[in-house]
């Protein structure tokens, strides 16, 4: 196992914020006191150090064990695959934010050997020590909601191994994949998604904001339904209103648009609107970081209820 | 229940084709013999007659039932969510592809009142019969692989259910979804899609060819993974030929694709190669209709036998 003081650094640092935004849901670490969230996101406030990633392949010694990732899909046991529950129950540590571990049925957890769960800063450094616990031997599983490979540590998880000259195959390194939030979300104000559909996240932690612009405005042109991905934080408003602004010009006003915060959880809230009113919503608690935005297209309407995008169907067909 | 005679007929047209193509797994329906078949698709080979939805909600005396569409997930039961199991569970009817009613265990299938599956043409038909059943009172599922908003059955059950003049409220009509074969197509290569995604399907018997083109190069110029659904027909391998084109003219023949043919199924067969294989690979028995391609991005790179997106970690942490 690591004993890589990194990984406690980060984690004590997200439990120990005693700062006003520490429990805003649209805040990923609650340890930045300053205004640099958005830039430094998980990093530790204060400090311009990087996350760094100790040790190597060299340093273990054991025969690895496995590593998987699986995507828990939406916020219910419910909604996990029975691939996804085997694979946990399969592991003998279960690594995650501590928010997913919790979604995780109790028989499964009660199971694992170890649980290891940090808060959500720290992404980096959770993923490496769960890479490092598969190298020292243990069978792993890192864990996340949605799919692992939307906005995901899939990658993340493939990065970190390369980095530490360990491979993939050498930790039978595996993706079970879940029902992303697009998906689950769509589901619930019921046909928004049955045509050429995108997927864009308004975070510019990792893209740049020249970069989200250009690509709302290329698909936006294009008739793709488009599902929004983090759409809202109070340290980057601007973002989600240039969206709406960008969206508003290739598309109506009256565009049904899909609005689902907190899926699967308590605190869950479901609206249909319409671009139009999308930008006043932003000042509104139904539009966080938890929310997921489903924006028709030109073919798509509000029908009791529910958004429909036909696919073509009409004029194939009679009925 | 709805005893409308166009069911019938086009499953028993499906049912009947005696026609060379009718074992291709790209043709959507057997029943063809001419070449219209990207036209015609699910329609009665040799008629020009559309396929007309009959029954109206004043047909039905009965307190109506409940109607979920329900999605499967990738091709192996222990795909399917706990959800998707318990509506198909509590469903007295479920209604079809054929294909797709085999993928669901016995134990559901064996409890069920009545199980009503037909070829994959008809599909007009198949999701009418399942309204039908539903506004005759009884609970309903119909089912479909992956996700009911991918390409698939949420709309168009929507749009029968209004044209019947019923309303979904009135069948308490519900979606569940399941894992999209983008996701678990991914699953199977890594971490192809982390970053900002599209999915785009290259049948133009819904959308037409100038359209999918300039999606092609919206999303290519712009730095998206994309996901392409329905790659390849006999009938139509123009298309296939032209995106390998489009996405050429934006990115290194060197990108990384991931082909994944027939995922979850016996004959499954997975490989990662480059933009500039695809098009010569159209040729081979690895891409038809039941392939999903993966292609990468420009900082896309393939590491032991795997795709890796980078989220842009790397620019942010130091490992």
């Amino acid at each position: 196992m690591s004993t890589d003081d990194t990984t406690t650094e980060s984690e004590s640092k997200c439990g120990a914020s005693k700062n006003d935004t520490s429990t805003e849901s649209e805040s990923k670490c609650g340890a930045s006191g300053s205004d640099s969230v958005s830039s430094s996101s998980c990093g530790a406030s204060g400090s311009d150090e990087e996350e760094e990633v100790g040790s190597t392949v060299d340093d273990f010694d054991a025969d690895p064990g496995r590593l998987v990732a699986v995507g828990l899909g939406p916020g219910q046991p419910e909604g996990m695959t029975s691939r996804a529950k085997a694979a946990l129950g399969d592991a003998e540590h279960i690594v995650g934010y501590t928010t997913y571990v919790d979604l995780v049925p109790d028989e499964i957890t009660d199971d694992a050997e170890e649980i290891y769960s940090t808060p959500m800063c720290g992404e980096v450094s959770r993923t490496e020590e769960a890479i490092d616990r598969a190298l020292a031997g243990n069978d792993v599983a890192i864990i996340g909601s949605g799919d692992p490979n939307v906005y995901a540590l899939a990658g993340l998880a493939l990065e970190i191994v390369e980095s530490k000259g360990a491979t993939a195959s050498m930790l039978d390194f595996e993706v079970v994949p879940g029902v992303p939030a697009a998906q689950s979300c769509a589901a619930r104000v019921g046909a928004p998604l049955v045509n050429d559909t995108v997927s864009i996240s308004l975070s510019d932690h990792l893209t740049d904001m020249p970069t989200i612009e250009s690509r709302l405005h290329a698909v936006a042109k294009e008739g793709f339904t488009i599902a929004i991905y983090n759409p809202w934080s109070r340290k980057r408003r601007e973002n989600f209103e240039k969206c709406c602004e960008i969206l508003t010009e290739h598309r109506d006003a009256d565009t049904p648009v899909g609005i689902v915060h907190a899926a699967g959880r308590d605190d869950e809230e479901v609206e249909v609107t319409t671009l139009g009113e999308l930008e006043d919503l932003g000042e509104t608690d139904l539009i966080d970081m938890t929310t997921t935005i489903l924006v028709g297209n030109e073919d798509t309407y509000e029908w009791d209820g529910r958004m429909v995008t036909p696919r073509g169907y009409e004029t194939k067909y009679e009925y």
